[in-house]
């Protein structure tokens, strides 16, 4: 078991009408919000029209239009002027994750001396932040739990990861209704993407007995209940236990002491979601058979048949390299029976920039290098291939 | 599922040496410290030492002797009067979740207005607390992660939980080695106080999937880890993960969503530790299968009957009914194999008082009533004499 050091300072407010504590929540930060959000969709819910009563008290500012896959600019670099122009007290992020990561981008960036992009590349600190209260709409990235955000730049086909303590919502409003109106396609993709969450810190070199427990239960239950979703949208139970599942995916809360495996696939997704803007969830759902099955050797099979044996059942009584392989077929099998497109090519992304893409993704994610298994840019290229 | 709020912002530094944290963790509160602890364990194994050369650079004030079943009277309200004396910045708590209760109750009383008796009770409110920074040595009650504490009155007999949001120690040390020399007599305790934590959580109306597989898990990694450490006491690898496991017990994360239940053994076993100051553990493992055993009903029994053979791998293929009482019986034979007294007489209690007890959980535990399978004085009288 490995030393750790964590701290998740944000408050959850988790069920039906959980936005009756929205007042409570933003009181002790001030009156100046910036409420942000992305499309329509908070509208068509009723949701904007609710959010506006209960600011009743508050000098509101919007930034509106923030796009999946956020962009540091335009909307990083408008939500900070508006911050700096206004003196906002707290940012009311309403909407998934795209729109909570580029609420962290602005609330780091605002309250922190130097160019906003060294900042969330890291070149330069970040020393304060304009505190965040959130109302979750997509149940997937599991950022309204977390101190990270994931930001890209069009220009130059970057996707890079922001990190800071300052930046872990005060307080995330979880009401599973909200995401009654979630598309299936969507779902779907959330699903894939708060799987591979667990999967990146389950498939590493050192776990324990409860940490794989814990993993493996957040797999069937995701698993279980996308099921569930598409059958029927507006399962409560379903959405909830969901949104759960998604919330705890990348606090560290599903392996605290397990080692860090790298998070190969989403290294390897960013470049995909870069290039391409592509949903995230869809990336990760194909590359992640490819990558089990590139990986798969004498050293890594124990691992895998495990996975395959507790997670959905295969394998028993087989050798684990058996094992394994029935578990990477279940995984893309899964993936496929939500309705997940399952090659690249269905997502538009062609063998014309494979090459490019890995040379990005080794520049841009170290990790590949110390990974559970490392990754070269070669291995990554073939792994993006067998994904076409 | 059920509606939720949920913070917890203690921060957790876990492993080896982690105590090299220490400075870093109580430099923002100051340089006044109150150094708590309990009998000379923490001088046996040189951690004492270890800690005033950590604290070179603080004025340090020493309260020793803290009990188990922390007594108000003298600990708390001497705590309390060198917290105001001295103008503590921080409390420092080096111990075992006896320290810590205590800790937490000299740290709300010394800085809110009224009788400290009247606010662990509740009936004043808890308005400021000094900050607690805390050095577990045993893995047990998870105190270390929680905002509670359970405070005894010798004179009255009464055992009282005490809460509240502003007692969440800041920072827990959790570092595995100082546990290597807790004797087996405690490991055995600390597993069944850890695992009744779990199934207290467990044994509800309404779960979810991902919080039955996560407390299945839990208890199914206490007791393997439990016989790792009768064997060798020092396994780092289970001691680490009993920690883990132990400190997530009571905050809630185990159980986030799922109704509550009432902790009934805790309600039970308060009496017993009240009236007769026995190993809370001790108890807790005492009561349990006798619970079981008298709220066994059709109702009951398809819980009890998962928990058997997820746990356990008893009752495949039986009838719920007879899963069940395989579980019960598991659940006995695993607290009698890892050395427990299964008796309440061999532990020093008798009939004598068994009426009067009753009367007293009754009266300071009103979710007896409410609990799962609610339980009167009578029945908590019948499940006392069960376990004689």
């Amino acid at each position: 078991m490995q030393n750790f050091d964590y701290w998740t300072p944000t408050r959850l407010v988790f069920g039906r009408n959980a936005i009756e504590k929205l007042p409570e929540a933003l009181a002790p930060y001030g009156r100046r919000v910036l409420l942000a959000y992305g499309g329509g969709s908070i509208r068509k819910i009723g949701l904007y029209d609710r959010v506006r009563e209960l600011l009743a008290g508050c000098e509101v500012y919007e930034l509106a239009g923030i796009a999946p896959n956020p962009k540091f600019a335009p909307s990083v670099l408008e939500g900070i002027r508006l911050c700096r122009a206004h003196a906002i007290d707290v940012i009311l992020a309403v909407g998934g994750g795209s729109v909570l990561d580029c609420c962290k981008g602005i609330a780091g960036c605002a309250r922190s001396e130097g160019d906003p992009w060294d900042i969330i590349t890291g070149k330069q600190p970040t020393t304060g932040a304009v505190p965040i209260v959130d109302i979750l709409t997509l149940a997937a990235t599991g950022s309204e739990y977390d101190n990270a955000a994931v930001i890209s730049r069009t220009e130059t086909n970057d996707k890079v990861a922001y990190f800071s303590p300052l930046v872990f919502p005060a307080v995330s409003i979880l009401d599973p209704t909200y995401t009654f109106s979630v598309s299936r396609r969507q779902t779907a993709a959330g699903t894939a993407d708060a799987m591979n969450h667990v999967m990146e810190q389950y498939f590493v070199g050192d776990s324990t007995m409860l940490n794989d427990g814990f993993c493996e239960v957040a797999l069937r239950s995701l698993m279980a209940n996308c099921r569930k979703l598409l059958a029927n949208p507006e399962d409560y139970t379903a959405r909830a236990e969901m949104m759960l599942c998604c919330t705890y995916g990348c606090n560290g809360i599903y392996a605290l002491g397990n080692a860090y495996g790298g998070w190969p696939c989403h290294g390897m997704e960013h470049a995909l979601s870069a290039f391409y803007d592509i949903t995230h969830g869809e990336g990760l759902a194909i590359l992640t058979p490819r990558w089990m099955r590139h990986i798969l050797s004498e050293a890594t099979a124990p691992r895998l048949a495990q996975y395959g044996r507790h997670v959905f059942g295969v394998g028993e009584g087989l050798s684990d390299w058996e094992a394994a392989e029935k578990a990477i077929q279940a995984t893309y099998d899964f993936f496929a029976s939500i309705g997940i497109p399952m090659h690249l090519r269905e997502v538009g992304i062609d063998e014309s920039r494979i090459d490019e893409m890995a040379a990005h993704v080794v520049a841009d994610w170290p990790d590949m290098q110390t990974a559970w298994v490392p990754l070269g840019e070669r291995d990554i290229a073939e792994i993006f291939r067998a994904s076409l």
